[in-house]
């Protein structure tokens, strides 16, 4: 018999919330038996769509919360309102509270940052918490971070991700030492910024501890998949991850245009359907759907607001991975197996202390 | 009879020069009977190509150089060595001299960048050049800068920029006041840094001179097409165009998998042959190819440097259209119409001037 792993979801969280997110959690149940949930929000709206899935109704219990916030309320205007009592907060709560292993919203991304910090705080020795994305590459997914959490990166920050994100790596594909690239701009000489090369100098020492350190890596190699970790600040990571959904869209709707252009066109996308439609769901977002908010004392996973039951399955089945895997404790493992102290000192302040 | 255009040509810059270089200039000489070349390089390898395109040679010149700039060489080296010497800086010394129009290179873009900063200099009243590209939308093309001529950047110089993209806008798709979009990241409340805010309002006022001021858009909205032309900071505008070129070819090779998976879809590929082959050749990066080095005194085109002649005619025909339409004059102009002060004062130096 397996341990049970307990999901703790704000059902209230995203567009077709609360019904995408509970059908979502059924289709979850069948690929996890083991699953359990605690579904925060109002009991009147939740309480009638767990007699649809009579599978999940046993396995679930219902806590309810009148409070919810909204998909455009400012992160802090979100927590003076529901800090213990929307549906958002508690979902955090219970994982503070060690009732649940992981939290899951597809509430606004903002706004749940905020409370998960704030609820959760940040670990020790991690100086401010990064969203890790899961991204579809050539060669398999990867993780690239911070998504935006935080704007701007001082070396010891990208350090910092690079551990988290090689932690989660770790837990997600199994690797024992996945490669770690730091995100930079082509330029030989000019390459970056100080706290660009300063993260680099300190994973070169640290590389084997937990992760292999490949070196600076440049936009397309994110697609390429050339390492398993990309590091980056929040708000280049941001721009880079919207950008490429954006591409991807384009290329996309110029594929469709194509194949709707003439008789022959569409003749052959009839012959082609079937491999078409692999195409189509290998880009569809919502088979990859959940930000991971991380350097947080528990697991938070940010689902996309405007999706349907499949991506809420998605990022349920992905925050039941990484309990599943026991990230934390991989991350702890790593930090441990990390030899450069959680705060580098500074080194021009060391010279200085040198006796004359 | 119309006036020439007479291009300057680095003829030693790229991976397949200098025959693609010259090959690239017969073909860009069928789209303009009045472009006029100047060929910068070595003399033995240039004279025999110019007689095989016979339409070429009579409306070329050959300046014998016999310094090149290697690919890899970086920036303060190249311009150690080819200062004045190298075939790379004759072509742009050909612009500051006023015997060209624009000078076009396909050699390495950060010593092209030295070299025509050192050679040409900044225009009055900016501080530093941008490299502006034309990217492709679902709307129409758009333009992207800085795409990474400068690490960082505060307020006036996303201004500078803002009123650069949008004089090339004006020049290359002749709309009189192009939209104009600050690249941010979407949290509501912690909306980017200080400096893309402070940007943000001196447009917002300055709306109307020569390009009207959107707001702020996302990395999406670059593919979606939203602004005529979005502005960046060097480092996130190069990560942005790498990452969509990465995903794009990403997509690209989905699409070819996909459509190699069976016998099905083999035949259906054979009969969307031609609807495919125009995708491909909408997909195809040669046929956009040119940064434009923008915010110095003449214009200087960076063409890929792994390119072919298809690549070198685009670069070519680049140049030449921004020639015709009076790229520089347009800048000039916008600059006047601009009400704000090149150089802003800094507001609070001048609260601490104010008398108490």
């Amino acid at each position: 018999m397996t341990d049970t792993i307990t999901i703790s979801v704000d059902a209230m969280g995203g567009d077709n919330a609360p019904r995408a997110v509970i059908h979502g959690a059924h289709l979850a149940l069948q690929d996890h038996a083991n699953a359990r949930f605690i579904f925060h929000g109002r009991e009147e709206q939740i309480a009638p769509l767990l007699n649809e899935f009579p599978a999940l109704k046993p396995v679930s219990v219902i806590r309810h919360c009148e409070t919810v916030i909204a998909m455009d309320e400012k992160p802090s205007q979100a927590l003076r309102k529901g800090r213990g009592t929307s549906s958002m907060w508690m979902a955090v709560q219970s994982v503070k509270d060690g009732e649940a292993d992981v939290a899951v919203s597809g509430g606004n991304t903002g706004a749940l940052m905020a409370m998960s910090t704030f609820c959760l705080r940040p670990m020790d020795g991690i100086a401010r918490p990064g969203i890790a994305a899961i991204w579809p590459t050539l060669r398999s997914d990867i993780i690239v971070l911070d998504m935006g959490a935080t704007i701007g990166a001082d070396a010891q920050q990208l350090v910092d991700y690079a551990i988290l994100g090689s932690a989660l790596a770790r837990c997600l594909f199994g690797h024992e030492a996945p490669t770690v690239g730091l995100l930079n701009v082509g330029t030989e000489e000019v390459k970056g910024l100080e706290s660009i090369k300063e993260a680099g100098r300190i994973l070169a020492d640290a590389s084997g501890a937990g992760f292999v350190y490949h070196g600076f890596v440049e936009g397309d190699d994110i697609g390429k998949g050339t390492v398993d970790v990309v590091v980056t600040e929040g708000f280049v990571g941001n721009i880079a991850l919207k950008t490429a959904e954006g591409t991807a869209r384009q290329v996309g709707k110029y594929l469709s245009n194509a194949l709707k252009a003439n008789l022959m066109s569409r003749i052959g996308a009839l012959f082609a359907m079937s491999a078409l439609k692999t195409l189509q769901k290998r880009m569809d977002p919502r088979t990859v759907n959940g930000g991971v908010f991380m350097g947080l004392n528990g697991i938070v996973i940010k689902s996309h607001g405007g999706t349907d039951e499949i991506g809420f399955k998605s990022a349920l089945n992905l925050s039941y991975e990484m309990a599943h895997s026991q990230l934390m404790d991989k991350i702890g493992d790593t930090m441990k197996r990390f030899p450069v102290k959680p705060v580098a000192p500074n080194p021009e302040s060391e010279t200085e202390a040198k006796p004359a």
